[in-house]
């Protein structure tokens, strides 16, 4: 997966509590980066080269869509492949994001609207995920759970 | 935080394979049921007795709030103390839940619709939490996410 890194977090400043809350607003412009970064490719694969999501995936991560359980990135794959619909447009609402304790993940949550093609009303769904450091500096989708918001 | 505790998976079939699906399962089922455990303990307090929420948390717990960031218990509770409303309900459409890797958590991802008193529309709701274990043999809200999705 090809991701911005997260770089470590350094001070210019000096006394402790500014370096402290520096260190704590660049770490958080970094999670945001990385997430923003994560979130644009995400959904521009997923509606340009669907396939091509495979490899944000490892062979132990989960899946859960519309409360359907799938592991490992060949199942997940074949899942996002074969879902019903050639051709789809996700616009974006929300996203959060928050650092996961000890394993350096960084939690995304994102709420929008998926627009199929041929159809006339959109869907509104919201997704969360967790991203995992490789340790090739980059990334991997360890869980994603989908589920569309009917009104 | 009181609430049931992951018991230890264990198996009683012969044969490798048989005790590693049955692990398995049994894993999941422990992860179901500490995740429905919850699911009703939270809304329920959130419902009937709001300030008792504080005990979920912990002072590195996180919450993000219709994008609005908080960090650790006291000022979580003061947050959702402090919620323009006096009554609410929640009822529950979806909920999933993954294992959390290495730490033992369980992410935990809700659907649902919020009827606040006085007003005649449900809000639609989505939010996200990642439970960690405690040397007690409990649970603690690390992370925690709320969206209304707007319709």
């Amino acid at each position: 997966m090809q991701m911005l890194p997260l770089r470590t977090a350094t001070s210019t400043t000096g006394g402790a509590r500014m370096d402290k809350d520096q260190g704590k607003r660049e770490m958080e412009e970094q999670l945001e980066m990385v997430t923003k970064a994560f979130v644009d490719h995400y959904y521009n694969l997923f509606d340009t080269n669907r396939a091509a999501l495979a490899c944000l995936y490892d062979q132990t991560s989960m899946l859960s869509f519309e409360g359907q359980k799938i592991l490992g990135a060949d199942e997940i794959s074949r899942k996002l492949s074969q879902l019903p619909f050639e051709q789809c447009n996700h616009s974006i609402s929300t996203v959060d994001c928050q650092p996961s304790p000890l394993v350096g993940g960084i939690l995304v949550f994102v709420t929008g609207n998926l627009q199929l093609a041929g159809e006339e009303h959109q869907l509104r769904f919201s997704q969360m995920f967790q991203l995992i450091p490789t340790q090739q500096a980059s990334f991997f989708v360890q869980n994603d759970i989908f589920r569309l918001n009917y009104c």
